[in-house]
């Protein structure tokens, strides 16, 4: 066993035998694709900073199944110190692609079915806990990208599962043998699909007994018979096939979602990891959604870090940074960033120990976390965009910049602070545009309003969560109300 | 006399020699390139709906030059009740196109240069303004389209036109003859160049003596020698060339900006309305910006209408719109949306006649509006994100739903409440991306935030016009302080 | 018929028999308790500006009814600059006062009242249109003040008015005869109740028919038989009680609201301009609820004004009105404070005549303006605060400035900039204290949330005015969506 | 050595002999003023619950100067577990006092002092640390509140301390003997100074060479000759004086500050902690303000439970808890107030040593965690309005409920939910009252601006601490740009 090399990360992909569909077409080895590589590039960060020294404390550890040393993405997490590191290695991550590296969706769903597998196990006298971690070493083992795919279409979202015109508008078990079960349905959104090794399949939201067949969770290998994954479109995605390397703005990496469908996929039991239990639903996604707002806490704080970088470029750039203004927007930038990150260190602190053994996050801090994180985003945008200028949405190509007549009409009239090049200040804008407007945004904006569940999501948890007897009972003992009322 | 068809104005551009680039590449005649005919399709809609009968009330003017019928995006506004009927134009304009119709600018740079020229000539003896009023009446009896062209690249922002390394940095006179004066610089951001008979070049900024050269206004045709345009991108721009009928969102229209380039261009005096009057730039500036801020109070409340129709009709095909959380962030976007509009309206009805008789808008609440805009489109833009779900950025390529075998997936499972066809659904969420994080969002946020000015400059209006001291003053009287101390 | 003198309108009240408590007494005369003067002077300037030439244009109108000069809070709007100038003359008290000056609830139920029982007699054939123009023709001629009373009780907030377990939690007509009405229940929160001469009843809410004798509209004198008032205690009130020239913030004006009972008071059927046209209820609230709207966009950016010249003020006497982050916060104030006139100004300017030729607002920027109301005001509190320091709320007492023992060291280390005294600072940060955190806070923040209807009512009211479905046509349009779905 | 009781406590604070002006008068005993009693009662629960089981893990640790139990307030903190602890304490208090319990700044000021004066003595070879060390001891032995006083007058903020025209605006040495030095000054806004056996001076901040003489710490007892202490007053601070039991809104605790006067203190070398080393001023000043600022993110969330918990109170009585847009308005409150938390957790959890063992927050996130309390508060309490209605400010006095005549009235129309008395929801308006616009709201919202130091302070924090350069570095490799630039 050992720990893959980026080059042994992009073999192991390229031997899937996937069925991929990237705009319209068929696609033999996504791998290679230029929509799909920046992606790739980000997801092989979380293998290339494993194997940097300086970085080994974050992204390393040793693992509690197999006693060996492995990726902290496969990791079940032993303490709250654990659940910090984890923010932290998300941050540098963020920092290092500027993007989503799509692989904590799978470290998150390896957490949350860790401790459900083992409290319904209690609770029900299923054996789906030895399975699950029988199945986890191997992953370790093996170093895998694994998807974690909660999200199903939903259809009309009035309707629960089984009160859908069609009955697959959420993912189900449509068959059951002595070897195993089949699936059917679709997930959506899949953030890293492509780059993903395996698929763990998980219930969307709570479920009631006439909903038992949706109550599935289980792991599926990329290229089983009926999968079929179709490329999502992100702004300016094509910009990445016209073979830029300044237009792109984040000149590497990326991100991408797609869509998997589950034509009547066959999962052998072993992999099988509920099945029915509808009464477990909600605590898998809830915990499994609190792991992930957890995440967000860091990863999206490591591009906020980039998208900051890059205002307080440009500005230096244009000779505007030592302006009052300029520098208070830098500082409410910094300001909105680090909020969310305290959010994200406050939850894992917090944590605690599952029946399991496996650490939780605080789940009311979480949803906090989470919620912070629909909105500060967008500001931190908003204001670089302020800082960045017009010229983010009307600067011209760069086939122009290279143009012999008008390239030296561009790199003359774009010039700014004498020292910087023209082209360093263009380059820049396109990181802004990339992070505020183009495929970074998808991730930076988009994705945190959505991701581990939209804003009402956490809006429940916390009306939930927050103890308002217990608030009431501390506001009628200082107004001296007499306490019988409750 | 007549007012153009479509036709004609479309005939009419075509008909022009200009000097334009593309992607890096000269195009012929920019009226056919798809990257350039939705905002020429845009800028068309002020013709066509100036033939519509319902919008002639609005559309259309006596003007008082002629005494004949002209578009009132030629007029000089003789009435707080015409500054109130353009903001109403602009709006019903952003509804019918959702972008950038591109004439504002010409509009507002005739309303400025005719007070100013006026104010000019009675100061210094000057004799612009009756060559301006030649200019202006042509204009509206051939019923063209005129850039309105203010922004200088302006180099490094710390230093002065006269500071900067290069000279031309901001568009300055390099040559007076007794024929005209010889111009060289750029203007940035020029929104609907391509789309324009003429440019009215004027200055920036303030200037001082030693800028003298730099205080210049003119008018020159699009195709005079020495002009070159070069096509600014836009996120997600390309989608245009796709043939797409889906992915682009807004099927029909856009916008665009360019970059002018001004190489050693020949301006007769009969059209130079400032040549050196240093002392006026301000003047001119400030009133050219008023009215443009004034006209975002109706641009682009059009534009938040379609994208407040655009969540709602999401939320009604999704099942969601009447959830409570969702008709309250409808309500908010159309709280924020109004806001800006009642700015516009408010700084309009509050306009007052120049000395030459044409009618300013409220220059302290043209202000407040603008300021409005640079921040409620954005925040209307997230919660537009935030009811139309995570698919705005992860929805495959309309190749992809056009596909025989992975189409019919995307029909299924795209589906959701039953009455709506997946494919509404999908063009639908492209008209919501268009608009948050596409070539739409260039205008409806990052122009919002830049043009007319930064926030920066709207605030230092904001503190000079306030009238602090007055403020001051009554409460100093209502505390029962002393006068004396002022 | 005169105008009234300040005098006169003391007078006038004095002479009324009125029952009222004040602080668990009954009190003989209100007119001369200090807790109650100060709200009598800010109402006392409707009368002494209406007097003062440079104030005429606001003040006075030429009555429609008498063809005799009246005070613009006694008259019927009659046209758009009319509502304007409302607005306007709003915001010139709120800046005289710096608190509610109370007379606008009277004006605006006369103007809500004059349409609605027009257009009731139009559609029921009763005749209250010309009963209530002689009274308010009397009202003009007698130059009076009149409380404008809607806010009911309302008990259990889940339940209609004959659903209450008691039935007077809202007014209704308890008993009638060929003489008129008696009327039973209790109206809350009056604004300036202590200064009135007369008020007038008015429902409030939508009414149905099993709540018939609740739709009830009258005015009754406010010594009429029955009436009880009780004073309203506002934060730190018994500050005036202090004999203080210092510690009460506002030297010589205030506010008050007070409830009002009416236990079985007669009202002849003269003085009735409603009762049982429960189908009219909804309108007459929201026509009032309308004007009222439309009132704060004036009389709290009059506010606005003090507090923004205090904080300034406070700036300069500080040494820190210089710094960058302070003026940065004053434009802030200055920005949220114009854009709540600009959307009483737009509300106003849209204003169209009603079918009894009564000029209404337009209803949904009214909405909008109210809104803005509930929130900017609170934010200005809080940069005021900013700006003024801790101070605020830690400044020793004026007795302490005045002890011969601890005044000298007070008057030393409180001194700032040189050439302001310390006791001016003093006041100022009284003042800043009144307007945030005292009896002025509960009219320049609490009042601006529910006063004229708390934010939700604004809400719902903006879902209803807002045209969704037109919206959603406009984005369908450009998404190329088929019509015939709508 | 015992820890106090709550009785001990008292008996303590009245053997003290100091001179205390409240309101214009000299008071012989401040401990049975009833201006002051109700803050006395607040931070005498620092006692009370230290001996409450339940809380001991909270209140209680061992000293690790004595071995002893020592109450948590007189603690240096020996672990980032005991930073997380000290902030959990703090909203424990805070919950149950709904005030400022004041001995935060005699904590904060100990744990300050202690690293610095062990660095100062590292670098400067002096011997303050051993000394602060033996007094610290005394201090826990004795179970004593201190003081941290550190906020000069300031007189100009544009000028230094020696620049100022009075050279004691800010307090410094006047002279020095072998036995001690002599202070001159004065500290404004003094927390708790009235229920402070000690007092701690510390310098305001950061300091040059010429103003050495101001770099001065040390302890002085409350009643030292030449000690003058002033109380400030407060929103309705005399309702506390009108015998209330309801008026009052939080019956039994409250909060104070007082101006501080040292008139020539003379204090002995053995207290004496920092004479003339300028250089480490801005070290104690920044360490200081760091653990206060990391507090508020303990107290302030507890009285923020406390202001929710009044909300949704009222909500319940009024019929209105489960209208959706109070739900969402609760959910807000509870999402800001955690969101502080978040803050205050975070900075602790990532707490370091310092070299003399002694733990210190993060200083970044204790920035952001204050700059947060700046703004959340505000709004929480906006919010608390929203729900309480306007009657949060028309509500009559408890003499009128008491009153035979009008009590009955108001007991009647002021009835709400059938199983809520009426005196219930008046006690719990004014307890929102109270921290919204009265006493409470001076702690809850002006001193969550200042304490700990202005909005500006932090966010000058922030840019220093943010690391701006490594997040350019981080952008400009995103973006392709070579290094060489930076």
């Amino acid at each position: 066993m050992a720990l893959m090399t980026r080059d042994d990360y992009v073999a192991s992909l390229r031997s899937l035998k996937r069925r991929v569909f990237i705009m319209g077409e068929e696609v033999d080895n996504p791998v290679d694709h230029p929509l799909v590589r920046p992606s790739l590039n980000a997801c092989a960060m979380t293998y290339e900073l494993a194997r940097q020294p300086e970085h080994a404390g974050l992204m390393l550890v040793t693992s509690n199944l197999t006693g060996q040393p492995a990726n902290r993405f496969t990791h079940r997490h032993q303490s709250a110190a654990d659940l910090v590191a984890k923010v932290k290695m998300q941050r540098l991550l963020g920092q290092a692609t500027g993007c989503c590296f799509q692989r904590c969706v799978g470290m998150d769903a390896f957490n949350a079915l860790d401790s459900v597998t083992y409290e319904m196990d209690q609770t029900l006298g299923t054996g789906y806990h030895a399975r699950f971690r029988r199945y986890l070493r191997q992953v370790q083992e093996r170093d895998l990208v694994v998807d974690g795919a909660m999200t199903d279409p939903k259809g009309d979202r009035r309707l629960s599962p089984s009160q859908q015109a069609d009955p697959d508008l959420f993912v189900h078990i449509v068959d059951r043998s002595s070897d195993g079960v089949v699936v059917r349905g679709a997930k959506l959104h899949q953030t890293g699909a492509l780059n993903s090794h395996e698929i763990i399949l998980m219930p969307t939201q709570a479920l009631a007994e006439q909903d038992q067949e949706y109550a599935v969770a289980c792991a599926v290998p990329a290229d089983a018979p009926g999968i079929v994954m179709i490329y999502g479109r992100q702004p300016s995605d094509t910009r990445k096939l016209e073979g830029s390397r300044l237009d792109v703005g984040n000149r590497e990496f990326g991100g991408h979602e797609a869509v998997i469908v589950l034509d009547d996929v066959f999962v052998p039991w072993e992999r099988v990891f509920m099945a029915g239990e509808y009464g477990f639903s909600r605590l898998l996604v809830e915990r499994f959604a609190g792991y992930h707002r957890q995440s967000y806490g860091g990863c999206k704080v490591g591009v906020g870090d980039v998208l900051i970088g890059a205002a307080q470029s440009l500005a230096r750039y244009q000779g505007t940074d030592q302006a009052s203004h300029v520098k208070d927007k830098i500082v409410e930038m910094i300001h909105l960033n680090e909020t969310i990150y305290a959010c994200g260190i406050a939850c894992s602190a917090e944590g605690k120990a599952t029946a399991s053994g496996t650490y939780l996050i605080d789940p009311l801090l979480a949803n906090v976390c989470k919620l912070n994180v629909t909105r500060f985003p967008y500001e931190i945008a908003r204001l670089a965009q302020d800082i960045a200028g017009g010229l983010l949405v009307t600067l011209p190509s760069e086939k122009d910049l290279a143009n012999p007549e008008v390239g030296p009409y561009l790199v003359k009239y774009l010039h700014s602070v004498d020292r910087y090049p023209t082209e360093d200040r263009c380059r820049m804008l396109r990181l802004a545009e990339n992070l505020t407007l183009g495929p970074g945004a998808a991730a930076y904006l988009t994705e945190s309003m959505h991701g581990a569940g939209s804003p009402q999501a956490q809006r429940i948890m916390l009306a939930r969560l927050a103890g308002l007897e217990e608030k009431m009972r501390l506001a009628r003992k200082l107004a001296g109300i007499e306490e019988q009322e409750a």
